[in-house]
């Protein structure tokens, strides 16, 4: 690339003045050069800029150790965040309230709402709270039978690992039970993992990529994979940039259907691709700009982890609370015990009970929980979702709070 | 504001070695104090930022002399470019094959393929291109009799303006007497404004908005009008920075669902909410960018204007091609007299006549244009849709490459 005499000094004051490291410059020339415009404020592909695509897949296949020079950036769609994208799956597999959609319980609510505007039916499975929010095969067989039996065409699966709300991460073995329902039925997976790089336990995170790839099953297991830039350790929720993958068993007419459909939006922006880029191609060993990543990286995932361990604690040492390990994702996800004069007053004022105890706890303590009944629990349970985000400095004052109040709550409606 | 020294050192820096203007840093300033999280990486309100979208409400009301103080941030949603916002609007209107939305033909297919996509029905109406693509109301009856007679239920009127392709750019009276239409016949007016900023006649844009408030019928009148960052002189399309606007007549619960859904997809990027900021509002005079920013909106839109008449006439020079001027938008339509025997050659292969004209014309040529039947057409005529966006120093070559083209094709097929 020639550079113009003035854009050499331009890049100059940027490192002598404002002190950017030079393989930051150097990556921004890398990313501009892989644009036709050269520009980031001009239309891409509709899937997505291919330079950025191909490190995508390039992460993908370090990720998981695959060398399949079959799996390409054909099969990649970068997007305006996982949202779009898990809407754009859905959309492609409902055609009508006959098709129904396999979801979780609880669940992050993108999934019952998107079915439900798409017109699709929602198929609920439970997870396991006693055992640490386990998804069971079983369970998966009892409710899909129940389903079709009642005449709906099952065609999708939604799985989160690691969890939202729930936090758990899955094992190996079960998601190979899980890979082989999908399988057996000839549904769809749809693989929630933008959570991937929030793990704080010594149970690794495996991709559902690389377990059907080890059960040499990627000719024919149809799936999309999901992932952003939103969580793990950069948190750029505001970029709104993420992709999803088709496995390569996925018929390419369809592919060409997804393709269409997104032109329809012209392109995910051009930022948020970047950011897509930045996150699956960071800063390596030997880079001006490692040791900082690196140190900034590590901080905010111990940080996480430290926060996560002192928040489960604090929650389990609440009257009527129990919450299990938070082992990924972000949250805590603890089950409450209502009192009963409580659940009284919230049926007399319309609401679910844990509304009623999330709306006290808002308005005494400028606390904002989300009730568990926003994401489906099991009947006559109820629970809130936390997040261990506030920083280490504030998230003691936080559970001090939160224990002022919940004692004041039980005491209130004993 | 406190600044941090090290951040004072650093703005110093900007200004004097990378000669960034004193007002762009205050600007900066002033958008990331409108952002609760101080950062343009966290999520917003899921309508986009209240402080950009009160720069959104100031922009209208001053192109508009409005001084309703009912008009407000809660009218403005901001979105990743105007489709997503088009398609938000149509699925709220659409629940089945019953609904029908009118759509001119010819058309920019984001409305029919998202009308496809949702469900509704398209009811198309004509432009009439001999009087430069007017629309006439007396068309709109006759389409809005035959859909009801049809028992189609129709609910909301598209309008382009300026157009795409056909760059037509609608007079007062025809206005007034498309509003009379909608509000007798109690139908959505769906106003898409992207192209407000490029008029090359003397004929005025005006808004929708103004026109209702003229009419006096604020109060009564259901309306959404759509704006981009990827048109004018901007052009920053790659952003995906857009907004729309609700008319204050629009149902409370109505916005509240539509607030609803864009929380499903959580917040438009926040890059593109600040091109918006950009557009909505630029430097005045008196700021240190005034000049510079003026001289470069001349600058696009006297080039602009130029193209768009010198393109005209070559088009309008060709055999067999006739153009309508293009008073606004970014586009010429040329009407194009295609021979006997390559529409009978087009048929053998199985492509719209225009479809076999573009593709040689890509292939001898390397100039990409649309062909007509992509946007709709009234039968028997054919068209392609090419911009004006070459540079000067490349749109003479362009022209002389198309006239050659087109010589030999009418001459192949004579």
């Amino acid at each position: 690339m020639v550079t113009a005499p003035h854009l050499l000094q331009y890049e100059k004051a940027l490192i002598n003045e404002l002190h950017i490291k030079p393989d930051v410059i150097k990556r921004a020339k890398t990313i501009l050069s892989g644009i036709d415009s050269g520009s980031t404020g001009a239309y891409t592909h509709s899937q997505g800029l291919q330079s950025i695509r191909q490190n995508v897949v390039e992460f993908i296949k370090k990720r998981d150790q695959d060398t399949d020079p079959e799996f390409t950036t054909q099969h990649i769609f970068l997007t305006n965040g996982a949202s779009p994208g898990v809407q754009m799956g859905l959309r492609a597999m409902i055609r009508g309230p006959q098709d129904g959609i396999m979801i979780p319980i609880p669940q992050y609510p993108l999934y019952s709402a998107s079915i439900q505007m798409t017109g699709g039916t929602q198929v609920p499975y439970l997870l396991d709270e006693e055992t640490g929010w386990s998804l069971s095969v079983e369970e998966l067989e009892r409710q899909y039978s129940a389903a079709t039996k009642n005449g709906t065409n099952v065609r999708a699966l939604v799985i989160i690992n690691p969890g939202n709300p729930t936090g758990q991460v899955l094992p190996k073995d079960n998601m190979k039970g899980i890979v082989d329902f999908c399988h057996r039925r000839k549904i769809v997976l749809l693989a929630d993992e933008v959570y991937q790089e929030n793990v704080y336990t010594e149970k690794p995170f495996h991709s559902f990529h690389s377990i059907v790839k080890e059960m040499g099953l990627s000719e024919s297991f149809e799936m999309i994979s999901y992932h952003s830039t939103s969580k793990g350790f950069l948190g750029e929720c505001g970029r709104r940039g993420g992709y999803f993958q088709f496995s390569k068993a996925i018929d390419p007419d369809v592919q060409d259907e997804m393709y269409k459909t997104a032109s329809v939006n012209l392109c995910p922006n051009v930022d948020g691709q970047v950011m897509v880029d930045l996150m699956v191609n960071p800063p390596r060993e030997g880079d001006d700009s490692y040791a900082q990543y690196k140190q900034e990286r590590d901080d905010i995932l111990s940080s996480l982890k430290r926060r996560a361990v002192n928040l489960v604690k604090k929650l389990n040492s609440l009257e009527g609370v129990s919450c299990q390990q938070a082992e990924g994702a972000m949250y805590a996800f603890p089950s409450i015990t209502i009192p009963d004069k409580a659940v009284k007053e919230a049926q007399t004022l319309g609401v679910a009970p844990d509304m009623l105890y999330v709306l006290q706890l808002l308005e005494q303590t400028g606390i904002c929980v989300v009730p568990g009944s926003g994401f489906g629990q099991k009947d006559g349970t109820y629970h809130f979702r936390t997040t261990f985000l506030p920083p280490d400095d504030k998230i003691d004052a936080v559970c001090e709070r939160l224990e002022k109040f919940h004692n004041d709550f039980m005491t209130k409606y004993k």
